[in-house]
């Protein structure tokens, strides 16, 4: 066991850096606002009330603790200085039990306690306990003996593994266990022991099989890709250069109130939460001096990541980033000057250990301004040039706040923007980094005789490395309340224009607009093919020229469908929104997640495809969209061993909600 | 006819101030490169030896001169330091005639002298006179009359007219003649005398027709967008505020070498021609110490804007702003600090004058780099923290060269960006932004009885204004030559793979890869329903790990399709290229634009679309891939008085052609 702990000590080594304050101190402050998440002390309070009632037991662990938010009528009532309502919502693993608990911190109270509907959230405990069976069992140590290898010299990834209706499966929570070698260096992905796992149950603390489909020759090179790393192996860095990058000599004109950011024509509310990461909410747009709601919230609803190999160590690999592992619990600490500009602002997040402790992760959010060099408009007007004068061309600096997160979940990275734009669009995107997942193979390049085997379900990145094809698709919860609660959506649709038959021009397209009843036939698979526009609009409101305001809701080149069976497959089905790239409900505080309430082990009963089915009407009422965007990954050697960022996204545009192009108010920039 | 003066002084300034060198002055340098665009003094030789040899009259014009680019084997062979061999396409319009004519610097010769086989490229003189013609004819002067307007109240826009197979239009050259009032402040379009237009022969130097299809209101608002304008008009402007900004301090790290760019894992040549504006050739990617072929040459090869009104003074507005206008001539001065950051290097473009005089336009060009605060690829490592050691996120900065113009055509502005980065990729980029189009209606609001019709076929966007419905297309002439010029163009498809019937997981999609024959088999439409990757690739030569190397062609949120007809519709049978987002033919040096040579009127039989009947192969040899980029726009109040810079693109990304990532070897930021 002396064997195991440097081992553990590595995997262990985050939370409790993290736990014990070692990337920096803090305390959250006190909540300011209704929607603000719980503060250490909330936590710690939230669990004595627990405790105090009886209903915690000394091996009592937290998947979960957050902010119930308050009705919507009472936060949108809620004025500064009146009393903050603050209720927490508790998930209690005892043994194999899962609980879920409401407790009312102003009341001191427990007011509900009940059965969990399903699986919790993993926690990091069960992830590192998982990773302890594994290797302290004597098949799986004996496996890795055939192998050359001791525990000593491996760590191991435990994964969620889905639910395929495997009858030994059943009641019980399992993960998954692959290993690694340690590395020398900074990659510890570049040698998988592949063909061996373990199969886990985290309730009963055992090792259900060990999975050895053979021997493969361990890829040799470590990949490493620090500086100092990439100087020894890969070639020559490159040359020191001259910077052109961002700056902002005279400080930031955001301000924080709080948990509220106001910066130009907007306003808004952020808080992270375990599960979504950011979660931004009340995003208002001043228009004049007014301002308008745009959005009650908009925040990740879930996180689906297929493989596409079918043997028996991959075929499982269909994880939900977000509703298994949590992308607000794998924030990681932004760099500066490579993750965000250095002189963005960077915040905090408060989240809670596995115990319930308070969590601080440093440096999980920056916010900053910008502006690229690009114009937000321009126009070069030949006509207004004159034999005496030449007027230059008219237009103003791009300028844009974004607020920023990445998790990181096992190899990858996940970049969440939420980005803020003069012109009253919003655009969020995500940033797709990290490392591919690889699978060991025995070919070293594609003349070797197994190359094409190896290579069935994916490309030869390195020797030894296969990255299977795989797709990733992010489900966004965009809960709109433009100019009130009461929205409607709508596709207008592009369709041929019936013309005289004397008309010279023999075709062009008009608009069709259809306003969908309910909610099931507000499924939309938008596709170049059949042109639309997508709208969420106010009929109850007029904006200028008595047209009805609008906000559209556009791919930023992020719509992607795979020919997966979302109605036989297990893991499609706990994933079905990845169908429809639009989705639109009633609104609904307990449906916040696309991939249901508890995504562990799902089987996908409740989820946004299913609740769709009850046909609810959403026309003029309160209502949600929930927006999918995705990308299929067939990789290829450029993407080892660091993947370029992949920006995918989605715009959220007025669409005559203003008068005019609120970017005409900006200035030009004043010479430095 | 003094009354006019004003008026045309007005357009005609442009030119004016541009030949008489108002904007700046420059001479170009001697050609040290056989694709280096033509200098001031080879325009003066070319024209000089088509004097000399009586090929001249006193009123030839030049609708192009520009160069003919040397066979690509001699290009590819030439080294510094050889002659460079110079020959120029001239077309020469002498009254209704035009002719094409090829002269040979060197050799001091004409070499070609024959009838165009189309019309030409629209000159400023014929613009300019199309207008004088309009407003001097009597009926059009009664037409201004009933609106109570004089020619000096007002100017007008000559628009080209496509070709409806109307019989009175066969064999004359026309334009139609819209004309608004002339602006007190910087916007010219926003008050449209609509209903009224001339038909002008140009060659015939005549009005055919004028059309007046009844008087509608002036709209009354300037509309100017002005910083001065928009503080008495539109509201307040915004606060002024701390700047965040790009600047590059220690001066920048590219290095031109006459007409060709080094920078960092890039070289290139770029010249400007007269109509596709910015050519980009001899794109190569250095990998360790190797020097590696990607392209040949990239750049524009047609626009295409129809709008979607049948009425008599809109049918026809179906441009195609770079075959008949030209996005080199049109090419606008960039400015400082809007356009592009301010410590861009601004180059001037020569191109020539209707007379053949160089005409020269400052600050054509831009280049710069930029890191945007993103980072290039980032991973934060939990397994490699510990609890003495905070290892942070490993990661780069996204650093970028951008090579920037603005082609502006009429009311609109195109930015279009050759971006280079540092993991081996290519973006092309189309920013849309300037002026909607707008027509006059009776309407001032959507409660106005005429409303529902006059908002038929477009938007409302201000009182007595409606923007039009309209698509944006945009192809690009992509010569790829990965490693050499025998390539082949590849489809790889997502298909549903074929499971056994045992199997847990009972969808996954696999890859299916084509290599279409001929280039009638070659045109795809690309579509989330049928996934797929588009390549190029060298299957003669091996990269890393055996892979052939290949460069992936996807688009950056650009596909769109409309419901338009390419068989029947005479505009879009002159644009059919919109059908299909890939084409690929094999290399003809003659088949440069997929609108054909001669656009100006042209019944589309020269065109990409009827070229590619003749099944030529494809397959392993000198080939071109056409990528269509496009979007619909259907207008909204946001849209006025200036639009946000739309952007629209595709990014050609090295698929298995580098042996890793090539961004892994850039280096950290230095602390400044």
């Amino acid at each position: 066991m002396q064997l195991l702990h440097e081992t553990r000590r590595l995997a262990y080594a985050a939370t409790h850096a993290i736990a014990l304050g070692l990337f920096g101190a803090g305390v959250s402050a006190q909540p300011s606002h209704p929607l603000d998440g719980l503060s250490a002390e909330e936590l710690s309070n939230a669990i004595a009330i627990l405790r105090k009632d009886g209903y915690l037991t000394d091996d009592s662990r937290f998947p979960l603790i957050e902010l119930l938010e308050p009705d919507k009528e009472a936060v949108l009532a809620w004025k500064s200085g009146d009393p903050v309502p603050r209720q927490v919502r508790v998930v209690v693993k005892q043994g194999s039990d899962t609980h879920r608990g409401l407790v009312d911190l102003g009341a001191d109270t427990v007011v509900q306690w009940d059965a969990a509907a399903g699986e919790s959230m993993i926690m990091l405990e069960e992830f590192l306990g998982a990773m302890d069976l594994a290797l302290s069992h004597p098949a799986f140590a004996a496996a890795l003996g055939k192998r050359k290898l001791t525990a000593e010299d491996v760590f191991c990834l435990p994964l969620t593994a889905g639910n395929f209706g495997v009858e030994e499966e059943a009641g019980r929570r399992i993960m998954k266990v692959p290993c690694y070698v340690l590395p020398s260096g900074s990659n510890f992905y570049a040698r998988p022991i592949e063909g061996l796992f373990a199969v886990v149950d985290l309730n009963a603390g055992e090792v259900m099989e060990v999975v050895d489909t053979g021997v493969l020759p361990l890829p040799e090179q470590p990949w490493g890709y620090t500086e100092a790393e990439i100087e020894g192996r890969h070639g020559a860095l490159r040359p020191e250069t001259n910077p052109a990058r961002l700056h902002q000599p005279d400080g930031a004109n955001f301000k924080l109130h709080g948990s509220r950011i106001e910066w130009d024509m907007w306003r808004f509310h952020y808080r992270v939460d375990k599960r979504p990461g950011v979660v931004v909410s009340l995003i208002q747009a001043k228009d004049r001096d007014r301002w308008r709601s745009v959005l009650y919230q908009a925040h990740l609803s879930e996180v689906f990541v297929p493989y596409m190999d079918p043997s028996e160590g991959w075929y499982w690999r269909t994880y939900m980033d977000s509703g298994e592992y949590g992308f607000g619990l794998f924030l990681s600490p932004l760099r500066e000057g490579v993750d965000c500009p250095d002189y963005a602002l960077y915040l905090p997040a408060v989240l809670h250990q596995d115990n319930g402790q308070p969590l601080e992760i440093p440096s999980a959010i920056c916010i900053f301004e910008r502006n690229i060099g690009d114009p937000a408009w321009r126009h070069f007007e030949i006509f207004a040039q004159s034999e005496t004068e030449f007027v230059p061309a008219e237009g103003r600096p791009w300028t844009e706040l974004v607020l920023r997160s990445a998790s990181e979940v096992g190899n990858y990275d996940y970049l969440i923007d939420y980005v803020f734009q003069q012109d009253g669009k919003i655009r969020i995107m995500v940033g797709s980094t990290g490392l591919d997942a690889v699978k060991g193979v025995a070919s070293t390049s594609m003349g070797h005789p197994g190359a094409a085997e190896d290579t069935q379900y994916g490309t030869l990145i390195a020797p030894h490395l296969v990255a299977p094809n795989h797709d990733h698709f992010f489900n966004f919860r965009l809960d709109f309340d433009i100019d009130g609660t009461d929205n409607s959506f709508m596709r207008t649709g592009l369709v041929a224009a019936e013309l005289p038959d004397d008309s010279l021009r023999r075709s062009l397209w008009t608009t069709q607009t259809v306003t969908p009843a309910t909610e099931l036939d507000a499924r939309y698979r938008v596709n170049p093919e059949t042109p639309a526009m997508y709208h969420v609009m106010n009929t109850n409101q007029q904006s200028g020229l008595g047209h009805h305001p609008g906000y559209m809701v556009s791919p930023l080149g992020s719509v992607a469908y795979s020919p997966l069976d979302s109605r036989n497959d297990p893991p499609i089905k706990r994933n079905a929104y990845i169908d429809f790239t639009h989705w639109v409900t009633p609104y609904d505080p307990l449906q916040r997640y696309a991939g249901g309430e508890y995504a562990f082990q799902s089987d996908g009963s409740d989820t946004l495809s299913e609740w769709v089915k009850a046909e609810r009407p959403i026309v003029n009422t309160d209502i949600v969209n929930w927006y999918t965007m995705g990308f299929h990954h067939i990789p290829h050697m450029e993407d080892w061993p660091v993947m370029s960022t992949m920006w995918k996204g989605v715009v959220l545009a007025p669409f005559n909600f203003f008068d005019h192009n609120p970017a005409i108010t900006s200035r030009l920039p004043k010479t430095e």
